[in-house]
């Protein structure tokens, strides 16, 4: 029987990813992921063999390592950022234990929470959250639910796929729920392609976000009523006295 | 004049710690943290000079960060788990601030609620929030106003800091307030030690998770309604058909 490893690549730089996610990578033969990950690490391991497939055919790219590993091989199944958040850890997990096959290691990986708030300063200094505003596999009346109540209690909050081609308004829609909430004048920013090529970051306050123009590939970053910015960077404190 | 990195090791082992981690604390000549941190990796950089010192000791720490990069020295900040979270990057950002210094450059890592997450299955695979139940820097009115808004919009919850010496009770006490809005039978699970000698994990209920004992070195999950434990992990479905 082979195994399955579960890899966070982190945002894409293979700086960004640590040395067991590298080392994991190395040991397998197979590499199998969403293409446009995979084209990010294909150069740094030109060796090994590929199974890629686009959106939507994540339980099919699942179904296809648990075969791949019960016909005795060793798979690397890559996510961008972590292996857990919102990555595949979870329906390989589920797929697995359907096919009845337990081998399988998760190793994390830096998401785009963590190294957004790098670029951005320090905005997730103190308890917070991450909503995602894709409304394909969640409602978008729970995601609604989500933001009007983390709000509520402070929460520094960060949004996942805040637009699509498909849904262009999210942002928009999600910013106008918190401002009903927080302060129009809350500490906002975000950052795009993190890691990447063509990398840009913004820091702007809530009602200016609410007219910005972001794409799938960008992380929202909404302060609590304490965060500030400071010679460009989002700061939230923790609570010293400074 | 010198530089600061703020480095998230991660967890301790160096295995989890990413190439530009590693790669910056090489680059410098002082590395300062909190005296259990830089014991986990004085071995392998054995031939920096350290400055140390213990818990409150936080501002001092980044005071003398910020006097050793203006007197012209790379300086490397050491953070466990992420710069960012519940981490250092706050406090050095607002200390170089008010000193009236610039170059500052974050550098996140693997933080306890990925590497713990990784530990016990794929509990995060859906929105989540990070909750410290330390009241030495937070009111504790507003943790348990947190809980229960987080609870009520059936987010994933990790809990860090979920015991001390000075505040024993305080799981149990969240414990009880979470289970005033979620199932007793809610999945749950804890890490302590993570990616060190001596980790260990355990699977239970949110009722069971009420009597345990933990420590300080320990991070707590709280699954979602749709979280299960399947052949010993603890999964939060993302929302496929499978």
């Amino acid at each position: 029987m082979g195994k399955i490893y579960v890899i966070g690549i982190g945002p894409g730089d293979p700086e960004m990813m640590t040395g067991e996610a590298g080392e994991a990578l190395r040991s397998c033969e197979i590499i199998a992921g969403y293409k446009t990950y995979t084209d990010l690490i294909k150069r740094y391991y030109p060796d090994k063999e590929y199974y890629e497939n686009g959106m939507r055919g994540e339980i099919e790219r699942c179904e296809k390592c648990v075969e791949y590993a019960i016909s005795g091989k060793r798979v690397a199944l890559i996510c961008s950022g972590d292996a857990g958040i919102y990555g595949m850890a979870s329906p390989l997990l589920e797929v697995a234990d359907k096919m009845g096959f337990d081998d399988v290691e998760i190793i994390p990986g830096i998401t785009a929470a963590l190294s957004g708030a790098a670029e951005l300063g320090a905005p997730l200094s103190h308890d917070f959250c991450v909503i995602s505003l894709s409304d394909l596999l969640t409602p978008w009346d729970l995601i609604e639910k989500r933001l009007r109540y983390t709000a509520a209690c402070d929460l520094c909050i960060v949004l996942y796929n805040p637009s699509s081609h498909n849904r262009p308004g999210h942002l928009k829609k999600a910013c106008e729920i918190l401002m009903t909430v927080l302060s129009p004048d809350t500490a906002c920013g975000y950052v795009r392609n993190i890691g990447r090529e063509g990398s840009e970051k913004k820091l702007c306050t809530l009602s200016e976000l609410l007219s910005e123009t972001v794409d799938m590939a960008t992380t929202v970053f909404i302060g609590n009523s304490q965060t500030e910015i400071k010679r460009g960077r989002m700061i939230t404190p923790r609570g010293y006295k400074i």
